[in-house]
């Protein structure tokens, strides 16, 4: 057979169903959607998803315009933050000349590049796992940079980013900002000023919707203009209707978000503290989550260790630079109560051991 | 800026959004979700929904398997059809030889091809708008064929989907089929015995799921392979956990679509008769919609008039073979009344004029 495309199958996270189990692997926010996210659903009337929605989700792009400030027309949206990354990938990345972006950072950003054939760099973040602008060279097709990060959860403030913009005007700077409610400072505030800059968000992390698959990506309309006619010739209609109305309620419910994801932000605090106390070296974290090493413990004993007690971490044995980091995701306070006593138990076993 | 995708910008379809209108310009099932869907809506815990949904999608896949009778592993689900021909296109379409499809078919055929930069070759169809495959040259890229096809609603039997596979035994044929419920033989059969046959099916049209996004398609294990490759590449969620569960209630409700879905029929064949009365020339159609031309009345003016009194249908004025021809979706019966006595009516007006 010709034409097949060849391609390494990607090896997807675990995804387990336990009935009793604390699933802190995949980033998902601690606590369930809004309440009128949820009424939103309860009143839904089914009967009109027997018609498509709206090309281009009026209603959610509306009221993400008041939100943020912005123009509808600087507004695109997607199947998820993916979904908008991998448009704005086609959309703006195709020189000849690599597209820069951090060694550790997303994954999906490199499995991007090989699937539409970008030229690409990964430059290294230095010691303390900042990235170093100064390393990137004259001629590239473009940046990506998570801010905060991920899995580092580290955050570059917004002059790092300006200065990034600055140094590439010709180039697209992607920054993804999927976790930005959780600490960092929002990039969306630099729209005006500066033309090459495109920011992607997602519904899954602070708006605790990660089932819903909601993202979407700011720009102005220039670079607008690309990405809604990639996203046209692509799949147009892909926010169906029950995720644009559930979208839109948690957007109206910007309390509630802000004071679940302030006791995330609060636990994360508390927790860093905790396990620092018992030897592990945590990274500063604005995220919902946190990579931390033990000084004398290998990760994956503790990841192990936890996964027999049904606690699901995540840990990157493949990534050299981070292979001896657990990626823990800030659940519930009681839930994190829980992780503390097992890391605590287990890291005193092992120096039991060993003296 | 360097890097931008130099792309025409899609112009889409009509959504129009009045309280009293005749909406039969996209093809949209013209009953509601199955009960099931929607009991199955109001009674889901929306607490899940901070949870990523699973990355196959098992329940949906395990119903289908069972369902259509093939094993889980040749089945890829997808953020509806589109989307499953978007990914199958890049993953079955890497030759240097074109791609063949009928002048006229589903329009994204081409708009996927020059976005992927997939050489193409467009077939045109007989004068009775049937496929003329002897016209296929030899060293092709791959076919695609809509059975039944969009927007002539012309089905192909299984024989000559049949003659394709065996004469072009080293491409993927990929057979589009989305409207087969409504008149059509379903190529599944064929799976067994060809391995590079390559189905998609949706659950906007007979399932009356439009506005919710499910697609999937389906092929051998090796096919499969390639697609989830590309599939986990690009957007790995993005069947969220709502459009699973409700797409899973409508594969358990068959009845009620078979039942939808013949009066559908009987309504379409109403409708032919009807409108070849009074002097269109309606193309045989298995699906759920019927293109038609009238014999002496210019379809443009056909559509406008229709289009004042709120009722819209679609018509192609930029396709000079069928630019005489409006498309009309199948509607309930009393909507069908209403725009035959509206064409009626017209066609009277016009044919008195003239006299």
């Amino acid at each position: 057979m010709i034409g097949l495309k060849k391609i390494t199958p990607y090896v997807a996270g675990e995804q387990p169903k336990l009935s009793k189990m604390i699933k802190i692997n995949t980033n998902e926010n601690a606590f369930p959607p809004s309440p009128k996210v949820l009424a939103t659903l309860k009143e839904f009337d089914g009967d009109q998803l027997r018609l498509y929605s709206s090309l281009e989700n009026e209603n959610l792009t509306s009221a993400l315009s008041k939100k943020l400030g912005i123009s509808s027309d600087c507004i695109t949206t997607g199947n998820g933050s993916d979904d908008v990354l991998a448009l704005a990938f086609q959309s703006f990345f195709n020189s000849e000349y690599p597209v820069v972006f951090p060694d550790i950072t997303y994954g999906f950003y490199t499995v991007w590049c090989e699937l539409f054939d970008i030229p690409y760099m990964e430059i290294p973040l230095d010691d303390d796992f900042h990235p170093d602008f100064t390393k990137i060279p004259e001629k590239i097709g473009g940046i990506v940079l998570a801010n905060p990060n991920a899995p580092t959860g580290i955050v570059q403030p917004l002059s790092k980013i300006e200065e990034l913009l600055q140094c590439h005007p010709n180039v697209v700077v992607i920054v993804d900002e999927a976790y930005i409610e959780f600490g960092g400072k929002s990039a969306v505030a630099l729209l005006d000023k500066y033309e090459n800059l495109y920011i992607t968000r997602t519904f899954s992390k602070d708006a605790s919707l990660a089932g819903l698959r909601v993202g979407y990506g700011v720009g102005n309309k220039r670079l607008t203009e690309v990405i809604k006619a990639v996203k046209n010739a692509y799949n147009p209609y892909s926010v169906d209707q029950l995720a644009e109305a559930l979208a839109l309620a948690a957007t109206q419910d910007s309390d509630y978000y802000r004071e679940m994801n302030g006791k995330i932000i609060e636990t994360r605090e508390w927790l860093s503290k905790e396990v620092t106390r018992i030897g592990f070296n945590v990274l500063p974290s604005a995220t919902n989550f946190i990579l931390a090493e033990h000084e004398r413990v290998p990760a994956g004993e503790i990841f192990d260790f936890l996964r027999e007690n049904h606690v699901f971490v995540r840990y990157f044995p493949n990534k050299e630079r981070i292979a001896n980091f657990l990626r823990i995701s800030i659940g519930t306070r009681e839930e994190m109560e829980v992780v503390l006593k097992l890391l605590s138990e287990f890291v005193k076993k092992i120096e039991i051991q060993e003296q």
